[in-house]
């Protein structure tokens, strides 16, 4: 049993020590380069306090701090539709905590389906190698019937999809998208 | 004549001391706070090398630097539409220099028109105190059939739309959107 498991661990792909966000940044480059997607990670929100120019054209920041995010990290464009979605990977094996993401980005997700665009979450159960994707309609959905902090792996499986993994892109979500909203 | 400009500056907004980017972030605050669009100007990218943790809660960033940006500077959706652009102020009178934008902005921006996006430049002259829009189409034109390295402000006039001074919203883009694309 042991050394299936080891066996299966050396053929998948999330196990080579990627994370999910280089996970995305390679798929997002491979719909960039292929003409597929226009999607792309939001530079990290920063409060710039100091900076030195040492020279005419290179400047030092010297102090900074984190911002809190208003939107989710990702956004873009695919087949002319407005795409939007957050990125979370948890170590937890039977439920994904919602304290993992912001109360303003969940609505800013919901605005984002209320404006016509596709919202998502793309959430990657670490230990056991599973990724799925989970509309912000089944989000809304789950926070109108749900009093609980955690989503159990349960609804992924019953109302998300399984992203599964690929050589390229690693993390084909737009491939779950197709069959979602596209008919494809 | 001196009398009369200094009595029409009071008069105008864009002369209140305002950059193009601060009335750009009171207009998309204004539409997302009426529910009209959701459009955000991104983070500025930065390469950080040096973070110290004082505490538990707070990083500070002690050495960083200023990436160039793969894409325009902000995005969002109006209509269910994809939105695109890149803003600029110049200090000249009768024409705009291109150096102002970086050439993978502007494939960015044919990137978004060719999936399906709407992408334009808003552009203002601070000196005359005019805000253009210019969609990317028109922007592509100008390239194919140009080889200067400016666009003189006759084209903004013939090809552009002027963004007309307001209260609320201050740069009312939407409302040419509405005219451009949306039949308004």
């Amino acid at each position: 049993m042991g050394a299936r498991n080891s066996f299966k661990n050396i053929n998948t792909y999330a196990n080579r020590g990627m994370t999910l966000e280089a996970d995305l940044k390679a798929s997002n480059d491979y719909y960039l380069v292929n003409d597929i997607a226009v999607i792309y990670k939001k530079p990290t929100p920063i409060t710039i306090s100091k900076v030195n120019y040492p020279s005419r054209v290179e400047a030092v920041i010297k102090e900074g701090y984190f911002k809190t995010p208003s939107t989710t990290d990702y956004n873009g464009i695919y087949k002319g539709k407005y795409i939007d979605f957050e990125a979370k990977e948890t170590k937890l094996k039977t439920s994904f905590p919602l304290n993992n993401i912001h109360p303003h980005q969940i609505e800013h997700l919901k605005k984002i389906y209320k404006h016509g665009g596709i919202g998502f979450l793309i959430v990657r159960f670490t230990v056991i190698n599973k990724t799925f994707l989970l509309t912000i309609e089944s989000l809304i959905k789950f926070l109108d019937e749900n009093k609980r902090k955690s989503i159990p792996i349960s609804y992924f499986e019953k109302y998300g999809y399984i992203i599964k993994d690929k050589y390229n892109p690693r993390v084909d979500y737009i491939d779950i998208l197709n069959k979602v909203y596209f008919g494809g």
